[in-house]
């Protein structure tokens, strides 16, 4: 296919041979499904990505969304492709049957989503947050609110949000100052009048669905009217555009924001309670917002992972075509222009992309497996530990991939002709939303490792399982000492922040992280090696490349990519005590 | 002042206390300026690029050039603030006084160059070609053709234009297909018909100066009309849009291109000769033209590094200033919220930019001092040497710095609302244009260590005597020792490259760039932390802290950044081949 987006005999790698897709639908959960039913949800999805989804790509980028008396307009083109998506059932693909859905594993229904980031990231991304605040609804709801709310969204009619920051609570949501205060009971549940200002909202307006429905962290203030303070006295709202008796909610697009890219997506300041207060109802209880909305923020992440993984995949595939097709110097001066993709500094940045694009998505998909297999205890713990990684790296590396795949194209690639100067200015904004670099740093090492050391045991086990199996096939050895090494070197470092005075002991998280999200991809890379190597016999034609291109890219990240675990890791070892110059001297 | 451009206590600390630039006004050429003459330029290139430049900095992003049947029209702003800068004698600056010059180090000129391309980068492009134009001419002209196209671009009336690429021959000059024939004689010199076409070239036309000169790369047909092959039968020609006689030459702009970013310079695919020829006049002689264009192109290479540093610098200026004025968390529930500048994850992203964008400004000052220097061999050979790290690590790590000024200002970095992701969006071009960083690591490589030892000697010569110097100043002696095990493990790894098959030797030059700009970038900081530590005890106030921000600077850099030669060169080390793989694997 000339699309570009995903190479399905790459998806049917991952899905299949490395993480044994089928082994899952044997699952009780999973059983209506095959491999055949699976196959035919990604030609579905492909087809409409590429048919439905790509052919507005540039329009959405030039054509801003509007904001007037109405409030907020976006490209019609955007509202037809999510009607289509719809009308085919997708929105409610991965939801259970008695919801209305498939019942498909996460693992599948992200990688369908991965084609639509691919070809259309700021259309899609009003897929990622209606499924996830249905989903969230689907776990905490009542009865009628899961009526009332999550099976619009499931059926793709309605669409939702997340309102988390406002303009002055951005990543500490503790400073939240959206107030709740009680207004009655009614069938939905306890029904409060909001009053605040959320900033950063997606979706927070548009003209393309019949409803939408705002998830509100807010406050409820005590008997004094003060609001509680920290994370803690957070709780969460469901805060319908319309409400359900037709009328108008008390909720005022303030403004939009305009970004580098990611355009499609509306992205709105909302007042919430200009004219008395904005009506929601509670979700679980008083208290427990942050704690519920965290299930859709790891839902979120994982999904920002999946969009950076798909946008870091696409620039590859356009440079690679690129690369391939242009010619520049000769190996002698009658003979005909090399094709670029023979030099060496560009194969470079080809196998760079590779290693990010392909790993990302690698990653994802895996984290995608943990979630369908959470149940198990090792898994739910695994899949905690690795939620930060899988947000950051696609994020960060996706992001390096694009950078690569506008160097490969040379002058053209910095022209809107070509779609990657638009990639790498949409992919910047993943690592920023739902959660920044930063953020996902002091999570990995403060929440996920340094509190409880489980979740690392679990990892350090699966590693084991690799070298071991890399061990005995030829040609992977070297790299299984190579990636033993590299742990030992997280081990210690680990080792040495354990012992910091406390207030100090996250101050290079965000250094570990890049360390240990690399250390993580070595892992995968040598395992999907393992993989690969083993199936090589059986296989032949574009699965044998995609076989051997795995192998290609391990062997490359081992020598390009591995060595710079260290180089991250020296600062965290080394103690260096970032805030000791004077501001004065910045 | 509240511009946020370069910093003037530093921009004063690097030209005075570091270069020693008043030993250079004692020199024969430079006799005329003082420290406060050289004050007064710098204070009015401030106030002018602060005044005049930054106002439409986000104009003439969003207000493109266009093109009708009368040519190129931009923003008029643009042509105003040229219009002043002309007036006010800058663009001949650094000319000789005997072509109309104040005869300023060119050191003083890019300084100054600086803060224009910090306030607007792409009306501060014309400035850069036409001053470079100039200069060829004036090197390499006949006194006619300095008299009827250089002149008129050291007054400002006219500008320049370098047109080297076609669609089909950008890095490789040897495939430039432009035909020039001999035509006849007179005043201007031999006189040429050229026919072909030429891509990206900046301000190829516009609607702001009386005439444009393009310089031009063709070649010359043998007897038989056959172009002689690869570089050596280039010569250059001078062609203006404007004839002599007043009537229009044949260049026809055949399109526009539509850039990510630095869209006020105009960006065209020029015609020439759809109507019989352009005529042009021959500078130098024939198949002299690539040897000439070296010239302007090294000028080009430098000023781009003084560019993309000065991009950094501002994004630097703009998140530190964000930094000290956002709060974003508290250290009790009740307590104020902390401004982000004491979060060590900010400090880190801070403290990153000032290396890159400082360490930048610093290393092109270098250059632009070799540059008033090279008379002396030595000085010519190491400018010969630093040109590829000149243009690249500014380019590289100035966007690195733009990157990482995003991430400081989180969801407002990625709006328009603010500059910095368009001084991201800009700074992208720089490692494409004036030759990728591919090109130049091959140059730095090739060229400039494998083919003559020499400038290699004389470099690490110097970084002996800051070696040596920073031995004798407690709390840098370690930081040297690091220095010296950095530059043992470059010189070791050109040995094995030099081991290699002259067919690969090159095959890692990007990888090596890298390494060795971080290990130049070593030397210069702890040089900087040298003069720092010296001037101390006599400074006070501003002067002072900027001494200290280097040393503080320097310090995280050793920690921090210098870490990562080694994960550079480890690919170049382990003789990875790059092209081994299968193109049907990628």
């Amino acid at each position: 296919m000339t699309h570009l987006l995903l190479r399905r005999a790459d998806v049917d790698f991952l899905l299949f041979d490395w993480l044994g897709l089928e082994g899952l639908l044997e699952h009780g959960k999973f059983a209506d499904h095959n491999r055949e039913t699976i196959g035919a949800v990604l030609d579905l999805s492909e087809r409409l990505a590429a048919d439905v989804f790509l052919p507005h790509y540039k329009a959405c980028d030039s054509i801003e969304p509007t904001l007037d008396a109405d409030g907020v307009h976006v490209l019609p083109a955007i509202g037809d492709a999510l009607r289509q998506y719809a009308e085919l059932g997708l929105f409610s693909a991965s939801f259970p049957v008695d919801l209305g859905g498939f019942g498909l594993p996460f693992t599948v229904s992200a990688t369908s989503y991965a084609y639509f980031a691919a070809a259309n990231i700021s259309t899609s991304a009003y897929i990622m947050l209606t499924g996830a605040n249905a989903r969230l609804i689907a776990a905490f709801g009542s009865p009628a609110q899961i009526e009332t709310f999550a099976l619009p969204q499931i059926e793709g009619r309605w669409f939702g949000t997340m309102c988390l920051s406002e303009p002055q609570a951005g990543s500490n949501l503790g400073d939240v100052q959206t107030r709740a205060v009680l207004d009655g009971q009614d069938d939905l549940g306890a029904r409060y009048r909001l009053v605040g200002n959320k900033m950063w909202i997606s979706g927070g307006d548009q003209d393309i669905s019949e409803n939408i429905v705002h998830l509100v962290l807010a406050k409820v203030p005590d008997a004094d009217g003060k609001l509680p303070s920290g994370t803690a006295g957070i709780s969460l709202f469901l805060v319908p555009r319309t409400l359900p008796d037709g009328s108008r909610n008390d909720v005022v697009v303030a403004g939009l924001n305009h970004k580098m890219g990611y355009r499609g997506t509306s992205n709105c300041l909302l007042n919430f309670g200009e004219n008395g207060g904005a009506t929601g109802w509670l979700v679980g209880s008083v208290g427990d917002g942050l704690r519920q909305m965290f299930m859709m923020m790891n839902e979120a992440r994982i999904s920002v992972g999946f969009g950076a993984a798909a946008l870091g995949y696409r620039g590859y595939q356009h440079a690679l075509a690129y690369a391939k097709d242009r010619g520049q110097g000769r190996t002698r001066p009658d003979g005909p222009q090399t094709p670029i993709v023979q030099h060496a500094d560009v194969r470079r940045m080809l196998m760079a992309q590779k290693c990010y694009a392909e790993g990302a998505l690698a990653l994802c998909m895996y984290s995608a497996m943990l979630v369908d297999q959470d149940e198990d205890a090792d898994n739910a713990a695994l899949l905690s530990l690795l939620t930060p990684v899988t947000k950051t790296w696609p994020s960060e590396f996706g992001l390096a991939a694009n950078d690569l795949a506008i160097q490969v194209h040379g002058g053209y690639g910095y022209t809107r002709d070509f779609d990657v100067e638009q990639l790498y200015r949409d992919n910047r904004l993943n690592p920023i939303h739902e959660g920044t670099t930063g953020i996902q740093g002091m999570d990995l090492l403060g929440r996920k490792i340094l509190r409880d050391g489980k979740a690392l045991e679990i990892l350090r086990g699966r590693i084991a399982a690799t070298i071991e199996a890399a061990r005995g096939q030829a040609g992977l050895s070297a790299l299984a000492m190579q990636l033993r090494a590299t742990w030992r070197e997280i081990d210690s470092t680990i080792q040495l922040v354990r012992q910091r005075p406390s207030a100090r002991v996250l101050d290079d998280a965000t250094s570990f992280l890049f360390g240990f999200g690399h250390a993580v991809m070595g892992w995968l890379w040598l395992d999907l090696a393992v993989t690969a190597t083993g199936a090589l016999p059986r296989l032949s034609g574009e699965p044998l490349n995609v076989a051997q291109g795995k192998i290609a890219a391990c062997d490359y990240f081992y020598s390009y990519e591995l060595p710079k675990v260290s180089s991250w890791l020296a600062p965290v070892k080394d103690d260096y005590d970032l805030t000791k110059a004077a501001v004065d001297y910045l």
